[in-house]
């Protein structure tokens, strides 16, 4: 088995949480060969810190051209992923995109054509659906045990935010810097999970996204988000940094039964027979199908960014298969964009969205506040 | 204390309960001492059991102008809810009318500018609001303890009904006999306790219904519905009849904290300082306000039907406050008929609902379906 060579680009806070997690021997199978910053005093600051073995770039084309790694983790700013990830698929390296996949679906489906293309692993740091507890839920809805999907509820308000949270930096929460809010930076975990467990992505939504509400920022900080789906079922996302405290609360209901994901842990409410079922059959006017209310166990543990990584290099050396192939990156996002474009239209969005007219509208926003002088 | 004669209009189901309730001597200082049906079968069963002291009455004129009652409860279908009421005001008579008010906001204000005139005792049977649950979640709220609102979340899906239940009677859930299904059926308590608790009617909304989607009715058995008010706050309102088993869960979210009422109990996060203050002065980056959590100790029992018509006896008596004065029956109406309305136009609807608009529509409804021989 060899060993794969990694290099981490963009040095904020999660690249150097990766770096650290690589160089402290948490990861199998791989090394730190290389890091590319663009600041030079953060990679003054890590060269005096690390031995000789890691090579600091502050050149993007020396990084790629070097020779020195394999495999590259992206955690830059948003904006860069989907052209760096491009960038390294042309130099036939493997990507572990963080998240989200990129700002607009746009630039993100040039990014899958890019991976396709070249044939290398990609994956996105969905470290989320290393929690047993999403993963049991997605194998309820997967092996059949709730039904056809009915409703998807997901209030997930537990990620407040202060003001002195936004001002720690310049690119937060801006349009130029992060190309959203709430959507984008806090929940691109849950909107992932949503589609993944569920395994259906929406045929419409309409979505009231709230900009600087709480805060004085330029994005969305308060969402409530209507979807439907082509078998008839519906959702129902919430989202907020405003509140506290917050609550994360995910129901699903089926025609088996219903699923609630709560402090922790997971509780179905399995009916006996189908809900279709007992309707058809039953002829005593008030009455209901007998559910059975189960705590669910859930086993292993949530192995989180570590985990993603080493699957990542497991994918590499061993062929084992991505828990987040990194295809998969542009579905929050599509939904994500889908629901800023809702609110700015006033209006239903179809799925697929248009992505041409999502990447206008986001121009727009970004030139509007600069004239403005918020950027 | 003088007694109260009571007469009760419509002899269904509610109408059996509540003359019973009076039969019973469960209401203090009141009597029953006519009924109106106007099915002569039905008056001649309840003839045939009850003692002479009772008049039964199919006639409409006659039962108003007999002289026989001083207060009328009514418990017909919901269409004849406002006609009826207005005549009892006209012949002097204090009203209790069974929810809803009406089926159309038009017919309802004219009902409370006839209760006005008369000057008689005018009380909804919105009997859930005797629940102690609700009243302190009201308290506080009204007490400035939960702050200024900013969200209201009601999941309120546990209402099931099969296709069984709505073939029972041929009104049932059709626009001619009923106005709507599970908005003005199943959930005018939950959409009068909305109102009622928060003290707050919202500035416009956006829902989505869906008629006959489980089973086959001709009204709405699935609604989502998005609520904005004028202080900011946003709302989520949903119902359905078609899930087993459903959930009932009403969180209310505050800048001091937030209340979860579900399985019979209040919880109450409680935030030692606001979340504005707390925002306006921290200065950590990632931090949030201390808050803890209060199981809310409930006391009194839900007195129900029986207390709603002790309150309408009591305040008829000896001027008691009414804890559902009649004229408050159009706000969870108007907030129905806009679900609906909005669906209908795919579109906002602001408050004060157009009654116009909504009923010319509900007539298109009753026409259409009627020519496809629904009804």
């Amino acid at each position: 088995m060899k060993n794969v060579r990694i290099g981490v680009i963009g040095f904020g806070s999660m690249g150097t949480k990766h770096a650290a997690n690589i160089q402290g021997e948490h990861i199998k199978g791989a090394t730190l060969t290389a890091i590319l910053v663009k600041r030079v005093e953060q990679a003054k600051t890590f060269e005096e810190n690390s031995g000789e073995k890691i090579k600091v770039f502050t050149d993007e084309d020396a990084f790629f051209n070097s020779g020195s790694v394999d495999a590259v983790i992206i955690a830059t700013p948003h904006y860069f992923h989907s052209g760096l990830a491009i960038k390294a698929f042309e130099h036939g390296l493997h990507v572990l995109c963080e998240k989200p996949a990129g700002v607009y679906t746009k630039q993100v489906r040039e990014m899958n054509e890019a991976s396709k293309k070249s044939e290398k692993i990609f994956s996105m740091m969905f470290n989320q659906r290393t929690n047993p507890l999403y993963q049991k839920v997605k194998d309820l809805i997967q092996s059949g045990d709730l039904g056809e999907i009915r409703r998807i509820n997901w209030i997930i308000t537990n990620s407040y935010r202060s003001q002195s949270y936004y001002d720690s930096a310049s690119w937060r929460a801006t349009w130029a810097g992060e190309g959203g809010g709430v959507l984008i930076n806090q929940c691109s975990h849950q909107l992932d999970l949503w589609q993944w467990v569920t395994g259906m992505m929406p045929s419409r939504l309409r979505a009231f996204c709230h900009f600087g509400k709480y805060r004085n920022i330029e994005v969305e900080d308060d969402v409530t988000a209507y979807l439907e789906y082509e078998n008839g079922a519906t959702g129902v996302f919430i989202s907020t940094t405003g509140e506290a405290p917050g609550t994360n609360r995910l129901e699903i209901s089926g025609d088996q039964g219903k699923i609630v994901v709560e402090n922790g842990g997971l509780t179905f409410w399995r009916l006996r027979i189908s809900e279709p079922e007992f309707n058809l059959e039953f002829k005593g006017g008030f009455g209901e199908p007998e559910y059975w209310k189960i705590d669910v166990p859930i086993g292993g543990t949530t192995t989180g960014h570590p985990g993603i990584i080493q699957n990542f290099v497991d994918a590499i050396t061993m062929e084992s298969a991505l828990l987040a192939p990194g295809e998969e990156g542009i579905q929050s996002l599509a939904l994500s964009n889908a629901m800023q474009l809702s609110t700015w239209l006033d209006n239903w969005v179809e799925f697929p969205i248009d992505e041409n007219l999502y990447y206008e509208k986001l121009q727009e926003k970004i030139v509007d506040l600069q004239d403005n002088n918020y950027i």
